[in-house]
């Protein structure tokens, strides 16, 4: 990690009129050099296109060294944390990362990879922007796409359909026969697996769910929270953490306790799952696997495609329904 | 934006055998192209370095009208929100952005700086990861640093110290004369202005907060909130949401009460303090003035530095101290 280009360092030295070692150490941050002449070393290499470790074993072998990271909107907490994944699987193999927002827009987002490619990454990680998908062949550089096990051309994704049907067990052995399902986006891969999950347990067990569609926020949830008669549920199992957080405000807000008079369920593990009252019971994803698995691929140490197990989180939204809630459509 | 470079299309059209209008419509996603000759096309586009619309402009002057934005902690939700900010600033102008992520370590943020130039970014937006400063003569693009009023080189920043006076005024017009404040790292110079800006208000109204030093995170809040002995206080004050949030949970674990035995300020509004319960009030930096000044100084649109002035969010973790708060000391 501390190679250095001697051909640069030399041409420092000469042109500023110091030592090799001088050069080195400024643009190392160490030894003892002013603070002025080692911002002239800097802007020195910067104009020579000097970039210190592992970036110059890169320029002389024509790469990059860095990966770009296409993520669908920065904005939503699932993804930074899987941005730091893929920087902390990055790191492991000397990589940098450079993350792109496709801002929920699909133009964005084949905008965003195109200016990756003629910035340089050497391959791409895309998390796709619902509604979208990635043909790898399209892109000149090695592209590996993290969605749902369905989707075309998946290469890391975790197992959403057994996190729906996880819930979905939780809730039946809890005793709940009385769904309300957040479903989230219709045209989402991803949500779509997690509700066929739910659903595959719900319906052998005799329980038909009433499926509501909305974006995936927390806006959207408090709106869903605000508007739906909730008398008519014992639990209700929302497809993402944001859409759940939501929803439990607005429907505290309007005097429904939770679990008492309604259990929920969220999806992803997010921060928001600890944070809001009572703590969601939820599904984590493996993102350190998923984003592992992404980045194997792309350097070529895989050439498969995998799907990583996911976990329930039993926090304190879920309980046993009471029985006013248990009886409550026959009492109306 | 739908500025096209007719010598590659020529080139991929005479190559494919192709016109020149199935070349465009395919690079536009537009018109009926099938999808394995539209890929084909994107194959060859990319091996020419095409990239469409403002960036191939921006390919003939040289520029790559992309512009760094560079985040101490992608993972600490403050900075999504400020990336968010950025890309709209930027999208006003036809500007693409490209995040990297110091991940809290001054030597990742020298090494992203290196590696964004590298990349050809046009220009730099750097928020500095705590205990560092950044030199713009060090630096061969323009850049602006977000950080605080007083940071050498600082171009734009939220009125920090104005944000931590409001707190002060708020909590003792409330009537609460025992302080706690969790001020954050020593090292931050954000933190430093927020605590510096309470203690303007709270000592000469004879007011003597206790200061706890701490990391700016959920963990570090939650230890604090778990640890001290909160019955000495009326209220607490923390510099950063995170810290807040952390410690309500805490503190509610251990039975306290909040408002009711102890007020309770954070300060960025971030999601979390929505989420939490009560919700946090809060101190709101203006993310998008502060984005789009820093923007226009790196595009040469203006010179100088700014000052943008903070707003107080006041929500239910705040109320006057109960009598059995206010005679807690004497009552012990």
């Amino acid at each position: 990690m501390s190679q250095t280009r001697p051909s640069s360092i030399r041409e420092i030295a000469d042109k500023l009129g110091v030592s090799t070692a001088t050069v080195s150490n400024a643009l190392r941050g160490k030894g003892r050099v002013s603070s002025t002449l080692a911002a002239q070393i800097r802007r020195e290499a910067d104009m020579l296109g000097y970039v210190p470790d592992h970036t110059a074993r890169a320029l002389r072998t024509g790469k990059s060294n860095t990966v770009g990271l296409l993520v669908p909107n920065i904005g939503q907490p699932l993804f930074p944390a899987f941005a730091q994944a893929i920087e902390r699987a990055a790191k492991q193999r000397g990589l940098a990362v450079l993350i792109g927002d496709s801002q929920s827009d699909p133009q964005q987002q084949d905008f965003e990879i195109r200016n990756m490619i003629a910035r340089g990454v050497d391959a791409l990680i895309v998390i796709p922007t619902r509604g979208t998908t990635i043909a790898p062949e399209s892109v000149s550089v090695p592209v590996a796409v993290i969605d749902s096990a369905v989707t075309a051309g998946n290469i890391a994704a975790s197992d959403h359909r057994e996190g729906g049907r996880m819930i979905a067990r939780h809730l039946i052995e809890l005793g709940h026969d009385r769904l309300l399902v957040l479903a989230g986006p219709e045209n989402s891969q991803v949500a779509r697996e997690r509700v066929e999950g739910m659903c595959e347990v719900f319906r052998p067990a005799g329980i038909e769910p009433a499926l509501k569609y909305s974006d995936a926020t927390f806006e959207a949830g408090g709106i869903l929270g605000r508007e739906l008669d909730l008398h008519r549920f014992t639990a209700c199992a929302a497809a993402y953490d944001a859409l759940a957080v939501g929803f439990a405000i607005a429907a505290q807000n309007r005097g429904f306790s939770i679990p008492a008079d309604i259990s929920l369920t969220g999806f992803d593990d997010l921060m928001w799952a600890q944070i809001v009252s009572p703590p969601l019971t939820t599904v984590r994803q493996d993102l350190e696997s998923v984003a592992n698995h992404a980045l194997s691929f792309v350097v070529g140490e895989s050439d498969t495609s995998r799907i990583f197990p996911t976990d329930l989180v039993v926090r304190q939204s879920t309980a046993r329904p009471s029985a006013l809630a248990k009886g409550g459509l026959h009492a109306e």
